[in-house]
């Protein structure tokens, strides 16, 4: 069988991934461009979603399975896999631990003044400032699933109180209060943060309007570690600039990487994260180890692979 | 009955007071050095607690209470307190919620590079940096009581091993396990976060050598949220700057404020921060209702104030 990956893997890990699967080849790659022939001859291919075309699904003529690592797979051709019946799967469920920790440091930088305690630092100023507290605090989750019920986990060790949003309105762990899209506005009234986990797909794209962020208290602090189309951008920096909001923490744009350029690199109620909420030097041994699980079960003709993606919905 | 506050209180605050306890007369001041004639007739005193002098328990003849609105009341000067039996009270259980959700932050920060992530930002740069998490580490709690009870809840949501030190070695909730100090190295040996809270008295001072940051691991983080001579600074220094752990966090000091020259200021694998772990927007809020119920019990000749401190343990 032959395996492709397009993303870099360490020498190491080649050498274990070999050892572990001594009747595969394996071909390693850093990017998808460079392996055209043989990608004409993958059987599979490992990739962090966001660089397969529709050509090089053409080009790879056996291919049957693609191994997302990441939970984002609306970069995927999803119209030329269907077409031809390759199995998708990601590694959704390990993001829930890196990202639910990245949310609350953040969430404590901004409470805390962390920055402005850095800069007094940065000058030897001993200025007592008075931080502010998550005890207490409302948070609304929009897309509470795996990662959501972990930042609910934690924001209910500290004492906050949890709304989150999901497409069945069903109950959560560590939430307080589950509704549907239709209970949105009601949670955000009273919300001092609300964090977008929301995937893009047809029904989240833009689905956070101004009327939204006007509904928001002054105070509130927007965190989006889902996807950057949850709202036009030119409505977002509209609400930044009109401070309808506090402040905003965003890890996801609608086209990255932000140029440099981009006004949200310069406002003071803007922190912008490169994309990084989820990588963890612990990211791509747990990605590996669902791969890994989910090669022995493919070699030997299994059908149920872990975190198998529904290609007709997208995610 | 006279009280005399030496911090300074708001106006509302002062107003709200005063229409409480209308039949007390209140002096407020912002310091300790102005009211001598007040003290003179002072039945009650409201104070940080660092700035009673022995001249000034002499001074106020009358005093009876020292209402200290912190928890380290290490600066009163306790033989003349003891002399007069006066009764002195503190806001101790307050502290918990702010200082745990410092550390939680601290630990964060370091652990996932923040500082840097905003020099990046600063200077509009997308580099994607690799983060630490928290999930899975040990922690070290010396002086596990209230506050690093509190701690230890967080960390346990964060997926942490907890490990604590307390006088007793009885067993604390969400601590995994607790010694005396007996087991101190062998619980700083895999820590990879030593957080203090322990006060200064006789038995504290000076309490961490050199052999115990030998013994933690080079990426260990110390967290001082205390007080600062829970180890020489001199000390502290040349472990810092031999490199024997990874980073220090230090809220606290021997001398306070930390000279504007200190080499603490500008070294990169140390923090400083000016003594504000506890220091919320909820802080004074909370001791006021604390010295208020006291307040009632005491006019009403009532004998247990809530926190009276233990004038012969110092705390």
């Amino acid at each position: 069988m032959n395996i492709v990956t397009t993303l870099s893997v360490n020498e190491k890990k080649q050498n274990d991934l070999m050892s572990l699967f001594k009747n595969e080849a394996f071909h390693f790659f850093s990017n998808a461009v460079e392996p055209t022939g043989e990608l004409k001859e993958a059987d599979v291919v490992v990739t962090y979603g966001d660089d397969i075309t529709p050509e090089m699904i053409k080009i790879a003529e056996k291919l049957k399975w693609i191994m997302v690592m990441s939970a984002g797979v609306d970069k995927l051709p999803f119209q030329e896999i269907k077409k031809r019946n390759i199995l998708v799967t990601n590694v959704r469920g390990i993001h829930k631990i890196p990202m639910a920790e990245y949310t609350m440091g953040m969430m404590l930088q901004v409470s805390k003044h962390l920055q402005q305690v850095t800069e007094q630092e940065k000058s030897h100023e001993w200025k007592r400032l008075s931080m502010n507290e998550l005890y207490q605090k409302n948070v609304c989750i929009i897309g509470v699933g795996a990662i959501g019920g972990q930042i609910a986990k934690l924001c209910k060790a500290f004492g906050m109180n949890t709304y989150g949003i999901n497409t069945s309105g069903k109950e959560v762990e560590f939430v307080d209060e589950v509704g549907t899209m239709d209970r949105l506005e009601e949670f955000l009234a009273h919300a001092d943060f609300v964090v977008s986990i929301l995937p893009s797909t047809q029904d989240t794209k833009y689905l956070l309007t101004k009327r939204h962020f006007q509904l928001m208290q002054e105070t509130s602090i927007f965190i989006n570690i889902g996807r950057g189309d949850v709202i036009q951008e030119s409505v977002l920096l509209e609400v930044l600039n009109e401070k309808l909001i506090g402040h905003a923490i965003l890890d996801v744009f609608e086209n990255e990487p932000l140029a440099k350029d981009h006004p949200f690199w310069g406002m003071d109620n803007v922190t912008v994260t490169p994309h990084i909420s989820s990588i963890t030097s612990r990211y791509l041994p747990r990605a590996f180890a669902i791969f890994e699980e989910n090669l022995r079960t493919f070699k030997s003709g299994g059908k149920t692979l872990i975190n198998q993606v529904n290609v007709d919905r997208g995610y």
